[in-house]
Protein backbone atom coordinates (compact mmCIF):
# COMPACT_ATOMS: atom_id res chain seq x y z
CA UNK A 1 0.00 0.00 0.00
CA UNK A 2 1.05 3.23 -1.17
CA UNK A 3 -0.04 6.92 -0.17
CA UNK A 4 -0.45 9.55 -2.38
CA UNK A 5 2.02 11.42 -0.24
CA UNK A 6 4.80 8.49 -0.30
CA UNK A 7 4.64 8.15 -4.02
CA UNK A 8 4.60 12.11 -4.29
CA UNK A 9 8.14 12.19 -2.45
CA UNK A 10 9.70 8.62 -3.92
CA UNK A 11 8.87 10.62 -7.35
CA UNK A 12 10.58 13.79 -6.21
CA UNK A 13 13.57 12.14 -5.00
CA UNK A 14 14.48 12.43 -8.56
CA UNK A 15 15.23 15.85 -8.53
CA UNK A 16 18.57 16.67 -7.44
CA UNK A 17 17.47 19.53 -5.53
CA UNK A 18 14.82 17.36 -3.36
CA UNK A 19 17.24 15.04 -2.37
CA UNK A 20 19.22 17.29 -0.68
CA UNK A 21 16.48 19.06 0.55
CA UNK A 22 14.86 16.15 2.00
CA UNK A 23 18.20 14.50 2.70
CA UNK A 24 17.72 10.82 0.69
CA UNK A 25 18.17 9.25 -2.37
CA UNK A 26 16.07 6.46 -4.36
CA UNK A 27 17.84 3.54 -5.86
CA UNK A 28 15.58 1.19 -8.45
CA UNK A 29 16.69 -2.57 -9.80
CA UNK A 30 17.05 -5.70 -8.66
CA UNK A 31 20.56 -5.83 -9.00
CA UNK A 32 22.15 -2.78 -7.63
CA UNK A 33 20.19 -2.53 -5.01
CA UNK A 34 20.93 -6.13 -3.88
CA UNK A 35 24.89 -4.94 -4.65
CA UNK A 36 24.60 -2.28 -2.29
CA UNK A 37 23.17 -4.68 0.51
CA UNK A 38 25.28 -7.07 -0.03
CA UNK A 39 28.05 -4.27 0.76
CA UNK A 40 25.89 -3.28 4.13
CA UNK A 41 24.13 -0.56 2.93
CA UNK A 42 21.80 0.73 5.14
CA UNK A 43 18.30 1.69 3.57
CA UNK A 44 15.80 3.62 5.28
CA UNK A 45 12.97 2.53 3.06
CA UNK A 46 12.47 -0.37 1.02
CA UNK A 47 9.55 -0.59 -1.25
CA UNK A 48 9.09 -3.81 -2.91
CA UNK A 49 6.52 -5.89 -5.15
CA UNK A 50 6.13 -9.56 -4.36
CA UNK A 51 8.81 -10.62 -6.52
CA UNK A 52 11.34 -9.30 -4.14
CA UNK A 53 13.25 -11.44 -2.46
CA UNK A 54 14.64 -9.74 0.01
CA UNK A 55 13.53 -8.21 3.03
CA UNK A 56 11.28 -5.18 2.69
CA UNK A 57 9.77 -2.41 4.87
CA UNK A 58 6.83 -2.19 2.57
CA UNK A 59 4.84 -4.21 0.55
CA UNK A 60 3.68 -2.55 -2.53
CA UNK A 61 1.42 -4.13 -5.91
CA UNK A 62 3.17 -4.24 -9.19
CA UNK A 63 0.82 -1.15 -10.04
CA UNK A 64 2.11 1.08 -7.41
CA UNK A 65 5.64 0.87 -8.00
CA UNK A 66 4.60 1.20 -11.75
CA UNK A 67 3.73 4.65 -10.67
CA UNK A 68 6.17 5.08 -8.59
CA UNK A 69 9.29 3.89 -10.41
CA UNK A 70 11.46 6.38 -13.17
CA UNK A 71 11.66 3.39 -15.33
CA UNK A 72 9.33 1.92 -18.30
CA UNK A 73 9.84 -1.54 -17.11
CA UNK A 74 10.00 -1.20 -13.27
CA UNK A 75 11.95 -3.67 -11.19
CA UNK A 76 10.56 -5.50 -8.38
CA UNK A 77 12.21 -3.03 -5.40
CA UNK A 78 12.57 0.61 -4.91
CA UNK A 79 14.69 1.76 -2.13
CA UNK A 80 14.99 4.78 0.02
CA UNK A 81 18.73 5.59 1.64
CA UNK A 82 19.75 8.54 3.71
CA UNK A 83 22.64 11.03 1.86
CA UNK A 84 25.17 11.49 4.37
CA UNK A 85 27.92 13.73 3.47
CA UNK A 86 31.40 13.59 5.05
CA UNK A 87 33.07 16.92 5.14
CA UNK A 88 37.04 16.93 4.20
CA UNK A 89 38.81 17.51 7.08
CA UNK A 90 41.90 19.49 7.14
CA UNK A 91 45.21 17.71 5.91
CA UNK A 92 42.83 14.64 4.72
CA UNK A 93 44.73 15.12 1.14
CA UNK A 94 48.18 14.93 2.63
CA UNK A 95 47.75 11.04 3.50
CA UNK A 96 47.21 8.12 1.40
CA UNK A 97 45.41 8.07 -2.27
CA UNK A 98 43.09 10.42 -3.32
CA UNK A 99 41.08 10.61 -6.76
CA UNK A 100 39.62 14.34 -7.08
CA UNK A 101 37.64 14.25 -10.18
CA UNK A 102 37.19 18.01 -11.46
CA UNK A 103 33.79 18.58 -13.26
CA UNK A 104 33.33 15.12 -14.65
CA UNK A 105 29.86 15.73 -15.70
CA UNK A 106 28.69 12.26 -16.77
CA UNK A 107 27.04 10.40 -13.71
CA UNK A 108 28.03 6.95 -15.17
CA UNK A 109 31.32 8.29 -15.43
CA UNK A 110 31.71 9.57 -12.12
CA UNK A 111 30.62 6.13 -11.13
CA UNK A 112 32.69 4.22 -13.28
CA UNK A 113 35.74 6.13 -11.24
CA UNK A 114 34.61 5.27 -7.87
CA UNK A 115 34.96 1.79 -8.94
CA UNK A 116 38.40 2.06 -9.88
CA UNK A 117 39.32 3.94 -7.04
CA UNK A 118 37.73 1.11 -5.00
CA UNK A 119 39.40 -1.20 -6.79
CA UNK A 120 43.01 0.44 -6.40
CA UNK A 121 42.22 0.29 -2.58
CA UNK A 122 42.25 4.21 -2.44
CA UNK A 123 41.19 6.56 0.32
CA UNK A 124 39.06 8.10 -0.62
CA UNK A 125 37.31 10.32 -3.90
CA UNK A 126 37.03 14.42 -4.05
CA UNK A 127 34.05 15.48 -6.07
CA UNK A 128 34.09 18.58 -7.42
CA UNK A 129 30.44 20.54 -6.77
CA UNK A 130 29.63 20.83 -10.77
CA UNK A 131 30.71 17.10 -10.42
CA UNK A 132 27.56 14.76 -11.57
CA UNK A 133 25.45 13.96 -8.46
CA UNK A 134 26.58 11.24 -6.48
CA UNK A 135 23.74 10.00 -5.43
CA UNK A 136 22.08 9.55 -8.98
CA UNK A 137 20.98 6.55 -9.97
CA UNK A 138 23.36 6.11 -12.85
CA UNK A 139 26.21 7.22 -10.54
CA UNK A 140 24.76 4.37 -8.25
CA UNK A 141 24.64 2.16 -10.71
CA UNK A 142 27.80 2.14 -12.32
CA UNK A 143 29.77 2.41 -9.33
CA UNK A 144 28.48 -1.04 -8.10
CA UNK A 145 28.50 -1.64 -4.54
CA UNK A 146 31.96 0.63 -4.73
CA UNK A 147 29.44 3.64 -3.89
CA UNK A 148 29.00 1.99 -0.59
CA UNK A 149 33.04 1.24 0.15
CA UNK A 150 34.12 4.33 -1.11
CA UNK A 151 34.71 7.58 0.91
CA UNK A 152 33.44 10.63 -1.25
CA UNK A 153 33.37 14.20 -0.50
CA UNK A 154 32.26 17.40 -2.41
CA UNK A 155 34.84 19.76 -1.77
CA UNK A 156 35.86 22.88 -3.66
CA UNK A 157 39.10 21.26 -5.25
CA UNK A 158 41.53 24.08 -6.47
CA UNK A 159 41.24 25.47 -2.52
CA UNK A 160 41.33 21.82 -1.01
CA UNK A 161 44.68 21.17 -3.32
CA UNK A 162 46.15 24.19 -2.20
CA UNK A 163 46.52 22.95 0.98
CA UNK A 164 48.16 19.46 0.37
CA UNK A 165 51.74 18.61 0.71
CA UNK A 166 51.37 15.51 -1.02
CA UNK A 167 51.78 15.34 -5.02
CA UNK A 168 49.30 16.28 -7.42
CA UNK A 169 48.97 14.06 -10.71
CA UNK A 170 47.23 15.68 -13.78
CA UNK A 171 47.55 13.68 -17.28
CA UNK A 172 47.86 15.65 -20.07
CA UNK A 173 49.97 14.85 -23.42
CA UNK A 174 53.74 16.49 -22.68
CA UNK A 175 53.99 15.45 -19.17
CA UNK A 176 56.36 12.61 -17.68
CA UNK A 177 56.14 9.04 -18.82
CA UNK A 178 53.56 7.58 -16.43
CA UNK A 179 55.48 4.20 -17.15
CA UNK A 180 58.68 5.87 -14.87
CA UNK A 181 56.53 6.88 -11.85
CA UNK A 182 58.41 6.61 -8.90
CA UNK A 183 56.85 5.52 -5.89
CA UNK A 184 54.22 7.52 -4.68
CA UNK A 185 52.84 6.55 -0.80
CA UNK A 186 50.57 9.78 -0.81
CA UNK A 187 49.29 11.40 -3.76
CA UNK A 188 46.23 12.67 -5.72
CA UNK A 189 45.44 12.05 -9.38
CA UNK A 190 42.92 14.71 -10.92
CA UNK A 191 40.71 13.91 -13.53
CA UNK A 192 39.42 16.44 -15.70
CA UNK A 193 35.93 16.90 -17.28
CA UNK A 194 35.20 14.64 -20.50
CA UNK A 195 35.05 17.99 -22.67
CA UNK A 196 37.25 20.65 -21.58
CA UNK A 197 39.74 18.21 -19.33
CA UNK A 198 40.78 20.09 -16.08
CA UNK A 199 39.86 23.82 -15.44
CA UNK A 200 42.35 25.91 -15.06
CA UNK A 201 42.06 26.70 -11.29
CA UNK A 202 42.96 23.02 -10.53
CA UNK A 203 45.21 22.23 -13.32
CA UNK A 204 47.46 25.18 -12.07
CA UNK A 205 47.50 22.90 -8.63
CA UNK A 206 49.19 20.12 -10.59
CA UNK A 207 52.79 19.40 -9.25
CA UNK A 208 53.18 16.50 -11.56
CA UNK A 209 52.39 16.14 -14.90
CA UNK A 210 51.99 12.28 -16.13
CA UNK A 211 51.60 11.45 -19.93
CA UNK A 212 50.18 7.62 -20.73
CA UNK A 213 52.43 6.94 -24.07
CA UNK A 214 50.42 6.87 -27.26
CA UNK A 215 51.38 4.77 -30.30
CA UNK A 216 48.13 5.49 -32.25
CA UNK A 217 45.55 7.55 -34.01
CA UNK A 218 43.45 8.64 -31.38
CA UNK A 219 43.46 12.56 -29.29
CA UNK A 220 42.51 11.43 -26.06
CA UNK A 221 41.54 8.69 -23.90
CA UNK A 222 38.19 9.28 -21.82
CA UNK A 223 38.08 10.51 -18.26
CA UNK A 224 37.49 6.90 -16.55
CA UNK A 225 40.30 4.63 -19.21
CA UNK A 226 43.04 7.53 -18.62
CA UNK A 227 42.38 7.46 -14.58
CA UNK A 228 42.55 3.45 -14.74
CA UNK A 229 45.69 3.44 -16.62
CA UNK A 230 47.30 6.26 -13.82
CA UNK A 231 46.09 4.06 -10.96
CA UNK A 232 47.33 1.17 -12.37
CA UNK A 233 50.79 2.29 -12.82
CA UNK A 234 50.80 4.03 -9.52
CA UNK A 235 49.96 1.17 -7.68
CA UNK A 236 53.24 -0.98 -9.68
CA UNK A 237 55.44 2.01 -8.97
CA UNK A 238 54.81 1.50 -5.18
CA UNK A 239 55.05 -2.33 -5.02
CA UNK A 240 58.97 -1.89 -6.43
CA UNK A 241 59.28 -0.22 -2.97
CA UNK B 1 14.38 21.33 -49.70
CA UNK B 2 13.70 17.43 -47.98
CA UNK B 3 11.53 15.17 -49.86
CA UNK B 4 9.03 12.65 -47.97
CA UNK B 5 11.19 9.99 -49.54
CA UNK B 6 14.44 11.22 -48.40
CA UNK B 7 13.12 12.13 -44.46
CA UNK B 8 11.89 8.67 -44.45
CA UNK B 9 15.16 7.14 -45.20
CA UNK B 10 16.81 9.11 -42.49
CA UNK B 11 14.43 7.79 -39.86
CA UNK B 12 14.38 4.32 -41.09
CA UNK B 13 18.20 4.45 -40.72
CA UNK B 14 17.69 4.84 -37.15
CA UNK B 15 16.85 0.73 -36.85
CA UNK B 16 19.67 -1.78 -37.56
CA UNK B 17 17.76 -3.64 -39.77
CA UNK B 18 17.30 -0.65 -42.58
CA UNK B 19 20.87 0.04 -41.78
CA UNK B 20 22.26 -3.21 -43.15
CA UNK B 21 19.58 -3.60 -45.79
CA UNK B 22 20.45 -0.17 -47.06
CA UNK B 23 23.93 -0.22 -47.04
CA UNK B 24 24.51 3.11 -45.00
CA UNK B 25 24.40 5.08 -41.85
CA UNK B 26 22.96 8.30 -40.36
CA UNK B 27 25.14 10.29 -38.02
CA UNK B 28 24.10 13.59 -35.96
CA UNK B 29 26.08 16.42 -34.71
CA UNK B 30 28.32 19.70 -35.12
CA UNK B 31 31.02 17.60 -33.33
CA UNK B 32 30.92 14.06 -34.06
CA UNK B 33 30.68 15.11 -38.01
CA UNK B 34 33.60 17.59 -37.87
CA UNK B 35 35.61 14.92 -36.29
CA UNK B 36 34.84 11.99 -39.00
CA UNK B 37 35.11 14.78 -41.86
CA UNK B 38 38.70 15.73 -39.72
CA UNK B 39 39.97 12.14 -39.68
CA UNK B 40 38.91 12.01 -43.50
CA UNK B 41 35.68 10.14 -43.50
CA UNK B 42 33.88 10.20 -46.93
CA UNK B 43 30.02 11.31 -46.18
CA UNK B 44 27.73 10.23 -49.20
CA UNK B 45 25.61 13.14 -48.21
CA UNK B 46 25.31 15.53 -45.88
CA UNK B 47 21.99 17.74 -44.68
CA UNK B 48 22.77 20.67 -43.41
CA UNK B 49 20.91 23.89 -41.75
CA UNK B 50 22.37 27.42 -42.55
CA UNK B 51 24.00 27.29 -39.37
CA UNK B 52 26.17 24.36 -40.04
CA UNK B 53 29.48 26.04 -41.18
CA UNK B 54 31.31 23.14 -43.48
CA UNK B 55 30.22 21.51 -46.70
CA UNK B 56 27.00 20.09 -47.34
CA UNK B 57 25.18 18.36 -49.73
CA UNK B 58 21.84 18.89 -49.26
CA UNK B 59 20.74 22.43 -47.47
CA UNK B 60 17.35 21.85 -45.40
CA UNK B 61 15.93 24.39 -42.84
CA UNK B 62 15.52 23.92 -39.40
CA UNK B 63 11.81 22.72 -39.47
CA UNK B 64 13.51 19.99 -41.95
CA UNK B 65 15.87 19.00 -39.24
CA UNK B 66 13.64 18.74 -36.64
CA UNK B 67 11.50 16.22 -38.42
CA UNK B 68 14.98 14.15 -40.04
CA UNK B 69 16.86 14.37 -36.49
CA UNK B 70 16.00 11.43 -33.80
CA UNK B 71 17.10 14.32 -31.26
CA UNK B 72 14.97 16.27 -29.20
CA UNK B 73 17.54 19.18 -29.84
CA UNK B 74 18.38 18.47 -33.33
CA UNK B 75 22.12 19.90 -34.64
CA UNK B 76 22.63 21.73 -37.87
CA UNK B 77 24.26 18.58 -39.49
CA UNK B 78 23.13 15.42 -39.83
CA UNK B 79 24.90 13.14 -42.39
CA UNK B 80 24.98 9.71 -44.53
CA UNK B 81 27.79 7.41 -44.80
CA UNK B 82 28.20 4.18 -46.99
CA UNK B 83 28.35 0.89 -44.12
CA UNK B 84 31.53 -0.96 -45.74
CA UNK B 85 32.32 -3.94 -43.85
CA UNK B 86 35.61 -5.62 -44.47
CA UNK B 87 36.06 -9.55 -44.06
CA UNK B 88 38.40 -10.76 -41.44
CA UNK B 89 41.21 -13.01 -44.08
CA UNK B 90 42.35 -15.57 -43.09
CA UNK B 91 45.66 -15.45 -40.61
CA UNK B 92 44.57 -12.08 -39.93
CA UNK B 93 44.84 -12.36 -36.37
CA UNK B 94 48.27 -14.05 -36.61
CA UNK B 95 50.23 -10.85 -36.87
CA UNK B 96 49.81 -7.95 -35.29
CA UNK B 97 47.64 -6.49 -31.90
CA UNK B 98 44.24 -7.61 -32.52
CA UNK B 99 41.23 -6.02 -29.77
CA UNK B 100 38.59 -8.50 -29.82
CA UNK B 101 35.03 -7.59 -28.04
CA UNK B 102 32.61 -11.07 -27.03
CA UNK B 103 29.41 -9.77 -26.98
CA UNK B 104 29.86 -6.24 -25.23
CA UNK B 105 26.39 -4.55 -25.45
CA UNK B 106 26.50 -0.93 -24.53
CA UNK B 107 27.35 1.08 -27.91
CA UNK B 108 29.22 3.39 -26.11
CA UNK B 109 31.73 0.62 -24.56
CA UNK B 110 32.11 -0.55 -27.92
CA UNK B 111 33.73 3.28 -28.87
CA UNK B 112 35.30 3.58 -26.17
CA UNK B 113 36.88 0.50 -26.85
CA UNK B 114 37.68 1.46 -30.40
CA UNK B 115 39.36 4.47 -29.13
CA UNK B 116 41.46 2.90 -26.73
CA UNK B 117 42.79 0.06 -29.65
CA UNK B 118 43.26 3.78 -31.73
CA UNK B 119 45.27 5.34 -28.70
CA UNK B 120 47.13 1.91 -28.46
CA UNK B 121 48.14 1.46 -32.59
CA UNK B 122 46.00 -1.97 -32.46
CA UNK B 123 46.11 -3.69 -36.09
CA UNK B 124 42.40 -4.03 -35.96
CA UNK B 125 39.38 -4.95 -33.62
CA UNK B 126 37.17 -7.55 -34.38
CA UNK B 127 33.44 -7.62 -33.13
CA UNK B 128 31.64 -10.85 -32.33
CA UNK B 129 27.94 -10.71 -34.49
CA UNK B 130 26.15 -10.33 -31.13
CA UNK B 131 28.10 -6.77 -30.12
CA UNK B 132 26.34 -3.46 -29.73
CA UNK B 133 26.07 -2.31 -33.51
CA UNK B 134 29.27 -0.24 -35.16
CA UNK B 135 26.72 2.29 -36.78
CA UNK B 136 24.53 3.14 -34.10
CA UNK B 137 25.37 6.68 -33.33
CA UNK B 138 26.38 6.33 -29.90
CA UNK B 139 29.01 3.61 -30.48
CA UNK B 140 30.23 6.22 -33.14
CA UNK B 141 30.34 9.58 -30.73
CA UNK B 142 32.16 7.18 -28.23
CA UNK B 143 34.85 6.09 -31.04
CA UNK B 144 35.46 9.99 -31.99
CA UNK B 145 37.34 10.02 -35.20
CA UNK B 146 38.90 6.40 -34.20
CA UNK B 147 36.03 4.65 -35.96
CA UNK B 148 37.26 6.20 -38.89
CA UNK B 149 41.06 5.09 -38.14
CA UNK B 150 40.42 1.32 -36.94
CA UNK B 151 39.64 -1.34 -39.04
CA UNK B 152 37.01 -3.00 -37.38
CA UNK B 153 35.78 -6.22 -38.70
CA UNK B 154 32.30 -8.60 -37.49
CA UNK B 155 33.38 -12.47 -37.28
CA UNK B 156 32.40 -15.55 -35.42
CA UNK B 157 35.13 -14.93 -32.13
CA UNK B 158 35.40 -18.33 -31.26
CA UNK B 159 36.06 -19.94 -34.94
CA UNK B 160 38.58 -17.29 -35.58
CA UNK B 161 40.40 -17.67 -32.67
CA UNK B 162 40.80 -21.07 -33.23
CA UNK B 163 42.79 -20.65 -36.21
CA UNK B 164 44.95 -18.30 -34.85
CA UNK B 165 48.37 -19.03 -34.19
CA UNK B 166 48.79 -15.58 -31.74
CA UNK B 167 48.59 -15.96 -27.96
CA UNK B 168 44.92 -14.82 -27.17
CA UNK B 169 44.93 -13.23 -23.85
CA UNK B 170 42.10 -12.66 -21.16
CA UNK B 171 41.37 -11.56 -18.25
CA UNK B 172 40.07 -12.91 -15.28
CA UNK B 173 40.85 -12.60 -11.53
CA UNK B 174 43.08 -15.87 -11.39
CA UNK B 175 45.29 -15.25 -14.19
CA UNK B 176 49.32 -14.17 -14.43
CA UNK B 177 49.98 -10.51 -12.92
CA UNK B 178 49.27 -8.07 -15.74
CA UNK B 179 52.48 -6.50 -14.92
CA UNK B 180 54.46 -9.70 -15.62
CA UNK B 181 53.80 -9.49 -19.19
CA UNK B 182 56.16 -10.92 -21.27
CA UNK B 183 57.00 -8.82 -24.79
CA UNK B 184 54.44 -9.93 -27.19
CA UNK B 185 54.97 -8.35 -30.62
CA UNK B 186 51.47 -10.88 -32.28
CA UNK B 187 49.11 -11.31 -29.69
CA UNK B 188 44.71 -10.96 -29.54
CA UNK B 189 43.15 -9.48 -26.84
CA UNK B 190 39.50 -10.48 -25.82
CA UNK B 191 37.25 -8.77 -23.78
CA UNK B 192 33.93 -9.84 -22.35
CA UNK B 193 30.59 -8.76 -22.49
CA UNK B 194 29.84 -6.34 -19.36
CA UNK B 195 27.78 -9.04 -17.26
CA UNK B 196 28.28 -11.87 -18.02
CA UNK B 197 32.27 -11.36 -19.19
CA UNK B 198 33.47 -13.90 -22.08
CA UNK B 199 31.27 -16.44 -23.45
CA UNK B 200 31.99 -20.34 -22.85
CA UNK B 201 33.13 -20.61 -26.61
CA UNK B 202 35.39 -17.83 -26.34
CA UNK B 203 37.06 -18.29 -23.08
CA UNK B 204 38.21 -21.58 -24.08
CA UNK B 205 40.63 -20.06 -26.58
CA UNK B 206 42.01 -18.01 -24.32
CA UNK B 207 45.95 -19.37 -24.34
CA UNK B 208 47.47 -16.88 -21.72
CA UNK B 209 45.02 -15.60 -18.80
CA UNK B 210 45.70 -12.02 -17.27
CA UNK B 211 44.52 -10.53 -13.74
CA UNK B 212 44.49 -6.59 -13.27
CA UNK B 213 46.34 -6.61 -9.62
CA UNK B 214 43.42 -5.64 -7.04
CA UNK B 215 43.98 -3.99 -3.63
CA UNK B 216 40.65 -2.74 -2.99
CA UNK B 217 36.76 -4.15 -2.10
CA UNK B 218 35.22 -3.53 -6.17
CA UNK B 219 34.69 -6.83 -7.34
CA UNK B 220 35.68 -6.47 -10.96
CA UNK B 221 36.36 -3.30 -13.21
CA UNK B 222 34.36 -2.41 -16.34
CA UNK B 223 35.26 -4.01 -19.64
CA UNK B 224 36.50 -0.33 -21.68
CA UNK B 225 38.65 0.15 -18.04
CA UNK B 226 40.11 -3.29 -18.05
CA UNK B 227 41.10 -3.16 -21.75
CA UNK B 228 42.73 0.15 -21.52
CA UNK B 229 45.20 -1.39 -18.59
CA UNK B 230 45.87 -4.43 -20.30
CA UNK B 231 46.77 -2.52 -23.43
CA UNK B 232 49.03 -0.24 -21.53
CA UNK B 233 50.99 -3.24 -20.00
CA UNK B 234 51.23 -4.97 -23.69
CA UNK B 235 52.88 -2.30 -25.07
CA UNK B 236 55.03 -1.28 -21.68
CA UNK B 237 56.01 -4.90 -22.22
CA UNK B 238 57.00 -4.43 -25.79
CA UNK B 239 59.17 -1.41 -25.25
CA UNK B 240 61.14 -3.24 -22.79
CA UNK B 241 62.71 -5.20 -25.96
Amino acid sequence: MLTKAELQRLRSLREKKTREELGFFVLEGEKVVAELLAAKFSFSEIYATPAWPGAKTHAITVEEMARASHFPTPSSVLAVGRIVRTALAPGALDRGLTLALDGVQDAGNVGTLIRIADWFAFDRVVLSPDCADLFHQKTINASMGSFVRMTAHTAELARALKKTSAPILGCDLTGDDVHALPPLRDAVVVIGSEGRGLSPAVAARVTRRVTIPKFGGAESLNAATAAAIVCDNLRRAQARV
